[in-house]
């Protein structure tokens, strides 16, 4: 019995094999450079999947709140990163969490975030947040003397371990070299940055990268500790658009009903929208914005995308989808399509399980 | 002990007055325009709140899924219209909602689905789902031979009870003169329609029409059955930047804690991201994308939006708001801000529960 047979409303089905070999690729990529994988679980936010990399050898993670680090150190995780500035609100939180695991990293972008992650009174490593040009958050890479200054903290329980950044400036950037090049840019700033402050305070330090497309489209992942992407587990509509991955590679898709049929505006309406699909899109070549691609169901999985075809808007629970002419015989009411999301960890964490091709369910946090 | 003493992550803050005037005003203005109020509850989606609506003398309520409408049903509400075009995959659920509830009305816009809902075989109220403009689905208004056709269907259990449109295009539509010219259109579409097909058919139609803009600003609300408006009990910053309603009738905001602060780029970094308040924004006289505003948090509430402070981007857990220098000294990390959301609908059903400004819980479906 396959999920198809029973699914009666938009429902998030996982392609495990094509997961576990994103995992494996990108796991492989690491080893030949040498290199930490500390994969960013926010994208799945599973324990059964953080199984499949433990399959690959993954023993430290990246998550992005409290909450994500306690289910996945109870599920025995013990080298858990933090990737998020450290929120003074959750103290006990964070304490307790810090105690539940081996090692522990927090995220640190200001000299009084410093002091409160020392006064936390328990041994955490701490990672400098690093803006190198996604102008998100961060430390400004070229802001050196600020910088230097924060290592001359004097720390007792917190370790300062080393500089990280998220390139997220590579979403965005055009064509696979336009990816290849911020990758490289960015990796060349850590490095520049580390060799000053190297030179000033005496101290060694890590570099910790990487985002999905950077990570998957460069070849030579650079002079770097770690790599943290997370969403090529699934990849997504928008991935495999600028080329991060060929669309084969994506590993999740909505099946939504057909509720209605618009033959002359060139339009299906599904039950899907923007409570299972969140409303992320992406600006395709034409211009208009794209929430994720349309395929059918197929034995074993679903079709290529259809050519063309794309979900041009959501509502809450609708979805239209702009359906070519010559593909609309294929789609009736009644009828489940697939929608490849534009963005796989929202739509991973609006719809808040999986159900994996042969109909079983995996279940994530909550 | 107020919720902002407690507040350690991003918490949906309701106004339980706010919105207990916002259901009184509208209540009221149904009573005066002498129609029926059936608001729909998938803005609020809490059986709690529901009973706020009770108050007001509410018997019958719009819901947009099946799961909505168990949820309320179980709750004692046995009048419900389910206003999303009938998903057959639902076949059996549907028939069990029929049967427990004195009155559904079902949404169909195609002779085929015509046909499912008579073959349910349970008593149900069939509205015809009608496009005025706003081109998401529905038939078109001016369809009418065809919309004639569906009328001389040979319904048993099925009764024909009228029809039903939904004009989100008062959605950007402008300013309220636009607004109110909007939803008179469409009302003036739908009574046009109406006496059409009472003229061809003999039958006697009800016309159900309603969104949050054109109910908020017209005082004419029409020759009309029904209005089925929702986000009204909650409001937001979207439909106080067009006017729907002034900046303080807005009942909910999203607190977060503020975890980094930008001042030479005028920017504060919240921990409150797309999968809390979602990503839907609208665009703002700028030409930029807004995702909500920002007030700070006050004695029994929050304050006025500070004036040209906005959520300009939103990751999966950031959130980004713009605030113009001189408010910045206001703000500190570890400090709590007010986002008021773009869009209420979306930022509760992502939240999923609301804390009141006294601190207690109020559930809403899970």
């Amino acid at each position: 019995m396959t999920a198809y047979d029973w699914v009666e409303k938009p429902t998030l089905l996982l392609d495990e094999s094509r997961a576990r070999a994103n995992i494996a690729r990108m796991a492989e990529k690491a080893r030949r450079s040498g290199l930490r994988f500390r994969p960013h679980f926010k994208t799945h936010q599973s324990v059964e999947i953080g199984t499949w990399f433990r399959a690959e050898g993954v023993q430290q993670i990246t998550v992005s709140s409290v909450e994500m680090g306690q289910y996945f150190a109870a599920a025995g995780w013990d080298d858990i990163l933090l990737a998020f500035s450290v929120n003074w609100r959750q103290r006990s939180a964070l304490i307790a969490l810090a105690q539940s695991v081996r090692r522990l990293g927090l995220l640190v972008e200001s000299a009084e975030s410093l002091d409160f992650v020392e006064r936390l009174g328990v041994p955490v490593d701490v990672w400098l947040k690093i803006d190198v040009g996604a102008r998100r958050t961060g430390l400004d890479w070229q802001a050196v003397e600020q910088i230097a200054d924060l290592l001359h903290y004097p720390l007792h329980t917190a370790r300062l371990r080393g500089l990280l950044t998220h390139a997220g400036h590579t979403y965005g950037a055009g064509d696979g070299e336009a990816v290849r090049r911020v990758y490289a840019q960015s990796v060349q700033r850590m490095n520049d940055l580390r060799w000053q402050l190297q030179q000033q305070t005496g101290q060694q330090l890590e570099v910790s990268v990487g985002d999905t497309p950077g990570c998957s489209l460069s070849e030579d992942l650079g002079d770097v500790d770690e790599i943290r992407p997370g969403n090529f587990v699934f990849y997504d509509a928008e991935q495999a658009a600028f080329g991060s991955c060929p669309p084969e590679w994506i590993a999740v898709a909505v099946a939504c009903p057909v509720v209605a049929c618009h033959p002359r505006d060139e339009k299906v309406v599904v039950y899907g929208g923007a409570v299972h699909l969140s409303k992320d899109f992406w600006i395709g070549q034409d211009g208009q914005r794209q929430y994720g691609w349309v395929a059918l169901p197929e034995e074993g999985g679903w079709s290529a995308p259809l050519p063309g075809a794309y979900v041009q808007a959501l509502s809450q629970e609708h979805g239209l989808l702009h359906v070519p002419a010559p593909l609309l015989k294929q789609i009736k009411i009644g009828d489940l399509v697939c929608v490849l999301p534009a963005h796989s960890c929202l739509t991973a964490a609006a719809l808040g399980r999986y159900a994996t091709l042969d109909g079983r369910w995996i279940e994530m946090m909550r």
